[in-house]
Order: C-alpha cells, then structure tokens, then sequence
C-alpha cells in the first residue's frame, strides 16, 4: 500500500513481543479508518540510541502523516482519530468520551499493568503492585459487565488501546473478569485487528528469513 | 468566578498531597487559557464507591463543559487545549508535537515515577523499577538540556503536564538532572501555576476550618 501514512518500527524483534509490537495499534487503527500506509523500520540492534532524534526513548513506533511526524503510539492513535470518524465520533458528547477512555487506558490502567508486567518478568518478588493493579481491573471489570464499548456504544479507538493493553498475556491470565475476558474476545475479533496482527507477525519472520539468508 | 466550566475535586484531603491533586492540571490549565471556572466537589470520605459513576475509578478531577463530562486530568487537559490556543498551536504540526509530549507524560514518565512513587510509598525494597525510571528521566534529561520546551518552542499544555508529572517531590528529589531541575523551576514560576497551586492550597485549608467549625 502507498499513501502519505507511515508506521516506523524495529526491522526485528526477538519471538516475545511479537504480536505485542505498539506498531501494531497503529496498523491497526489505519485498518479501521480504511487509511492507506506504508511500514517502515528502525534497526533493533542499538535502539536506545540510534534513532533518538525521532523518538527520545528509543522505542517504537512513531507515525509519518505528510509534514506531520509524530511518536507515542497514544498520540499517533488520537492523531489518526482526528482524520477518522471510524475511530471517534465526530460530536463533542462522544468524543469527549472516547477522549477520556483512551486516557484511562494509558494513564490508570496501563500506568499499572505495564509495570507491575515489568517486574513480574524481572523476576522481582512484588507485593506492591499486583493489590493495586486487581483494584484498578475489577473497576474496569464493573464498567465492562454493564456495556459492550466503553465510549459513545459504538468501537472507538478507546476500545483499540484499551483492549490492546488488557490482552497481555500475562494480565490476561491474571484473575478472573469474565466481562473484560468477553470483551477482549469480541474486539481483537474484529478484522481490522486480525489483519494488523498477521501483518506485524509476518513482519518479523520475513526478517528471520533475510537474516537466515544473510547467514546471520 | 462563573462558567460553563466546573473542575471536581475531593472536599478534602489530607496534608500529604495537597498542592499535588490532579484537580491543579485543571485550574492551572483553565487560567493559562483565561477560561472562567467553578470548583465543585465530591467527598473524600469513601471516595472509593461514592462518585463511581462519574470516575469509574474513584479519583478526582472531573470536568464538566456544558453538556460534556470528562474524567482523566489528561483527558481534560487535551479537552480544553481544544478551546484554547494558549494550551496548544493551532498548526498542525505544532499540535501534533503538543499532543505527543502530552502522551509522553502521560504513558512514557508518569508510567513509571507514579509506580516508583507507590512502591516507595509503600515502603517496598525495590530495585525493579528505580533504573528504568532513572534511565527515562536521562532520556527526557537530554531533551531538556537541548530546548527550554517540549514542543513548538513555546509553552504548551505539555509543559504544563510534564512539569506536574516531574515536580513530585521524590521524584524531584532523585538523581541530579539540572536541565529538568531549571525547567520546574521555569514552568512553575508562571502566574498560572502559582496560582492554581495557592487556590488548591487555600481549598482544603478551609475544609480544615470548616471541619473544625463543625466540632469535628
């Protein structure tokens, strides 16, 4: 596909993270709104260093829209937003609301499931989060047990990124919510969502193949 | 003062977090724009339960704009950056990199020194997350040295976050970052901020007396 969109991401990754890769939300919001875009890559190797005048973290993935260069996947997601009525309601009342849900993902839900992730798979011993992180689930668990969508009843981009931090395997396997369970079923079935999936895992095993071609 | 605009807050709260309750990014943001606003609030006692329907999560703020309701501080910020060129350009590049650093805030530093902070807090010996947090703070170290702002070379409502997000007093007190120390310094001199901060101070100072007023 060519257009003016571009999703930057790693050239490779090692097997955990794939599928995992924040590229992902953006190829998938792209398929959502029908926005055509091509993928492009940052090398893995050295990458807290090597592309920092794009990304002052070193990470992945920052987004190409004309003149418009933008990182953070949850800005790129609300930038997409704006040119997409697929992905927010174009009325202040819903878009208010699919506003304040993307937030929530990443700044009440995400703020607590990434790093309690973290130290899970450090191997850290960790009583100080996991009390914190069930109360903010079983809050989002109340939410989800009386709605199917959490903005203005209808998939937003609020669903993408909410969904997108819920399906970790290792939150995911955490507990019991069956509502959330229900509802990361019902929107990762959707095929925008498929597709940008499939699309990022082929992503990488093309890149074993070259890498197994170069003799690496 | 009367508006549309009415920020929620607790009707009280300890001394601990005075002068930090996220109701500040609101009003802060509100007087940067020159945007006429009430305060209202809920209750701090069984906060937990008792304003769900309006914060899924039990906290403050909230934000109510007419017939719109907003909840997440940066849910409201982007809100309101909305109707105010003072919090973000209206250029779409401009935007765009307000919009970005706003995220950043949010899902790159917050992510990691409001857990940092928890674990602290909670007294946990913890080794997991303290070099990540030192490693971002380098990151965002070496973007401040370089600009006095985060985006468009002017103040936006990413400065204003980021600076409520870096000028926690652990947080603070960590490490020797001197360009992030001068930028504090900087953001929170501004007439807005101070303030915003006094008003908040002053809030729950007269909850005190009121309190007391009452017997209690």
């Amino acid at each position: 596909m060519t257009g003016d969109l571009i999703i930057y991401t790693y050239d490779w990754v090692p097997q955990g993270p794939r599928g995992f890769v924040r590229d992902l939300r953006l190829r998938w919001a792209a398929e959502e709104a029908g926005l055509p875009y091509d993928v492009r890559t940052v090398p893995f190797e050295d990458r807290e260093t090597n592309h920092l005048d794009r990304q002052p973290f070193g990470q992945v993935p920052f987004l190409a829209d004309g003149e418009i260069t933008i990182f953070e996947s949850g800005a790129g997601l609300l930038h997409l937003a704006r040119r997409s009525e697929e992905l927010m309601p174009r009325d202040a009342v819903g878009a208010a609301a699919t506003l304040q849900w993307v937030i929530a993902a990443l700044n009440s839900i995400e703020m607590v499931t990434v790093p309690w992730w973290f130290l899970q798979m450090s191997g850290q011993k960790d009583d100080g989060l996991t009390g914190w992180m069930d109360q903010r689930l079983a809050q989002l668990e109340a939410v989800l047990a009386r709605r199917d969508w959490l903005a203005a009843d209808r998939f937003t981009v609020a669903d993408l990124v909410m969904t997108d931090v819920l399906r970790v395997s290792k939150v995911r396997a955490h507990g019991d919510r069956p509502a959330t369970e229900a509802y990361i079923e019902r929107v990762t079935a959707r095929p925008a969502f498929q597709k940008a999936h499939s699309d990022q895992i082929t992503h990488f095993a093309t890149a074993d193949e070259e890498r197994s071609n170069r003799g690496r």
